[in-house]
């Protein structure tokens, strides 16, 4: 994770955990009544719609450009993983103190301490010593060694066959090809994502639900012969859209990122293909589908130096959080021939196809790969507002497309028949859309509660209804109120909730003074 | 699993198996390439659309009936397992070839030589001695010994932390009660529900997807004091409905199952009371709503024997599959205060609550637990028709609501502009239902590709959509054709999918003969 803004005040992280924890979002670690394992988060009612809406914004975004989604088993057998090299390579550095014994990761632990600097692995012990540096709970030195410790959790399949729990999801998506292959009519270029649970574990994880042992991952890959990558059809389609690119040179000169055409970058050499093109624009329309604002989205081009040694041409996405400043939430990577290479070999399948103008060729892939649940946390992070909470008032400032509840639906009264008219209208609403029920307290109240739950709008049942059929249509965001028809209700919402109908034209204005 | 019909043809197995993986529905055992492992799927793009609605209609109906989702881990600390009973208990029994030491589970292997018997557990050494029961592989004895083989599959977190993939959701459910319990504002009765994937070792996985080492559980849980349950507020909006009932005994009787309301069934007993028979009304409506047929269904009471030891009322859910006769699919149980007695005893939290009528009591728990890739697989089961493919074609009947793909879109020519004009329809009809766009091979070819998808309808661009904006819509069952507007497709193909508006009101009606 690259921070390259100062942190922001540890006081709003502190302001935001809370919020999370108390509104029912995201609770944990988790089991909490047995002390709960770091690393482990549970999704609270509200976490969980608001993670399945991300979800569904990703899979429709995909879907409308050409992926098809599958699932691939979380849990895979060893000589997998010795084939991606996740056996040998997946771990991380650490280091342990002579007298707590307490372990840390060295590469972390030198990042903190030296956030300007980018300190290679190799030199880890000599600055370790060179500066002094000791534990950080008992200030004790060091052991002078550096352990690798595995990041894969390991298991045991029927009577004993070793597997691990998937570090990432991709590779269980290069493993059936050979069915893609027939499946897309043995015709490359062709795309497939996955959606999936990962896991990685990590010695001490950190950053709430950034940094979990257990996570959501969402990656899309792209299949393509070398060739077809400099002439990719869809590229035709979104060459004129702009990306807020901040290129290898930008970074080194120490400027900011600048918006400029996918045609723009692509003449500039930013990219070196249209088929890398269209899947950097791909994973920013995956993060602004997602509710991202444009604003807080960067694409960081990896140094030639940082990249994984099979990566062709990598970018990142960076999100600015509140919380933790800009940080590293995507990559999109062209991995070359490299995986469908290593699985051939190592499982004796020729991976290699065939088509009129291509023979015998290993595909070549081009990944996006980022975390469903540092999207969601993304979210929480840039909409909740700790500044209404002075105004007595806390709103969750979500866009509607992500709002985990639509509608709230509230009697004004529970008796006189208010309830079962409330009722009949949620039950009504509930079909298309994700609604709340809610009766108890003052309206006040349930309004108030509503806005901390990023719900934009809520409709108020009360006598008025009972003698004309209308009803309340509240705002979240600007508390104005409307009148409208109970039976107008349905189509109302619906396009107040695609964007379609502005707020104030979706019923008879209600004067200020009238509100209670 | 119950089987008391007996299986159909083989025959027909094989060949629904045959057009589910080479159809793009569900692909392995995987990884295929390497050998793959038994109990393990890939999800295909087709079968992943169709368990993706399947999931979606379940989110649906526990929504619209108040239970909220969470989602809980899937890796677990020991002491959970402990507490739950898993760790000692979650095992099956093993017995072993004296000679080629291939290991059975002996309750599977003398269920099948004896359909008709139950034999329990403490009989099961005994039966194969008496029996004279060789091992199946090379028919040598088998030892002398019966070996409890755990289900669980153990992982290690952080350096040396114990722990299991989870075995079921339901355990995670239970753990974070406090939260829920401030959550619902510290009121009981509330529901929540999770869908996620579990693992449970089996030594011989069979029977496809029917029973994975790795698979997708979908369980709704209702929280509820003890005295709550004979009064229960939704009971009186669904005690008018009718249900498939088979009770004890009919079963002893060796009846049929009957059809009576819930309100009758609670009268007579088959329910003991409000609260459990509205779970087992929602039981079968999450089926119904995934689109099993009515008719394929029953609902089976346990025999006194048959119950686990917690539980206080316990119905199944059946469904009648053509590969394997009816085969259980979904358990309701009230599990009275188990769960929570054994968590707040292992974890040292007091877990009981209070309101105002209720002082420190432990909730109760009753409890829908199900999973989402038998359902899947009862769609593919019930709704695949082998004999289409004596017609010459095969069609998959899903119906329209769980069809993974809503409406290809094809160009009658690549040439001539149609290809742009059909892609163009494609790209809106995409932004509300998954759509193909199939370009190769000849018209008819590609009716028949989306009939066997299970795709409704069919949408060809042709030279008059140049010349008056109309195009053909096909629908897959009748294959009548009507012509439309393409500027009215997008309302149109939406009240078709959701079933108010008939096929043959979507247009002028298109002559046979004009056909092609």
């Amino acid at each position: 994770m690259t921070q390259t803004a100062p942190p922001a005040p540890a006081e709003f992280m502190q302001d935001l955990i809370a919020f999370i924890q108390s509104k029912g979002f995201i609770w944990g670690p988790s089991p909490e009544i047995y002390g709960g394992l770091s690393g482990f988060y549970d999704y609270a009612p509200l976490g969980k719609l608001l993670k399945n809406n991300v979800e569904q914004a990703i899979r429709d975004t995909f879907q409308v450009n050409g992926f098809w989604e599958v699932e691939c088993p979380t849990v895979v057998p060893t000589k997998v993983w010795e084939a991606s090299g996740h056996l040998g390579g997946f771990s991380d550095p650490l280091i342990v103190c002579t007298k707590c014994k307490a372990s840390f990761r060295v590469d972390k632990l030198l990042e903190e301490l030296f956030p300007d600097k980018r300190i290679p692995a190799d030199k880890f012990l000599a600055t370790i010593e060179k500066e002094g540096i000791m534990c950080p709970t008992c200030h004790s030195a060091f052991e002078k060694e550096i352990k690798q410790h595995s990041l894969m959790m390991k298991t045991k399949v029927g009577l004993d066959i070793e597997a691990y729990n998937r570090p990432e999801t991709a590779t269980t998506t290069y493993l059936p090809f050979p069915r893609y292959f027939d499946y897309f009519r043995k015709k490359l270029p062709f795309g497939v994502f996955q959606i999936g649970k990962a896991y990685r574990n990590e010695v001490s994880p950190r950053q709430f639900t950034l940094r979990m042992r257990e996570f959501t991952q969402a990656e899309g890959q792209l299949f393509i012969f070398k060739d077809q990558k400099t002439s990719y059809a869809p590229y035709e389609r979104i060459k004129k859209d702009k990306l807020p690119l901040w290129n290898a040179k930008l970074q080194r000169e120490e400027k900011k990122p600048k918006k400029k055409s996918v045609e723009e970058a692509l003449a500039d050499g930013d990219f070196k293909n249209q088929a890398y093109a269209f899947t950097v624009w791909l994973s920013y329309k995956l993060f602004t589908n997602s509710g991202v604002p444009e604003e807080n989205i960067r694409l960081r081009q990896h140094a030639d130096d940082e990249k994984a040694f099979y990566a062709d041409d990598a970018w990142d996405i960076e999100v600015k959080l509140n919380s933790f400043g800009w940080t590293e939430m995507c990559g999109a990577h062209d991995r070359t021939d490299y995986d469908l290479t290593q699985h051939g070999k190592h499982s004796g399948r020729d991976l290699s196809c065939s088509d009129e103008t291509h023979k015998k060729e290993v595909a070549h892939v081009i990944e996006i790969a980022f975390g469903t649940d540092r999207i969601t946390f993304a979210l929480l992070d840039n909409f909740y507002n700790p500044q209404d909470i002075k105004e007595g008032k806390t709103t969750f400032h979500i866009p509607t497309k992500l709002a985990p509840i639509k509608v709230a639906v509230l009697p004004l009264m529970k008796k006189d028949g208010l309830q079962e008219l409330s009722y009949e209208i949620y039950k009504e609403l509930s079909k298309e859309h994700v609604c709340s029920f809610d009766t108890s307290g003052s309206i006040g109240r349930r309004y108030l509660r509503a806005a901390e739950d990023g719900t934009p709008y809520c409709i108020t049942i009360d006598y008025q209804t009972k003698e004309d059929g209308t009803v309340t249509l509240r705002d979240r965001d600007t508390e104005a109120q409307v009148r409208t028809h109970k039976d107008k209700l349905a189509d109302t919402v619906r396009v107040l909730l695609d964007g379609t109908l502005e707020f104030t034209k979706a019923g008879t204005p209600v004067q200020k003074e009238a509100k209670k």
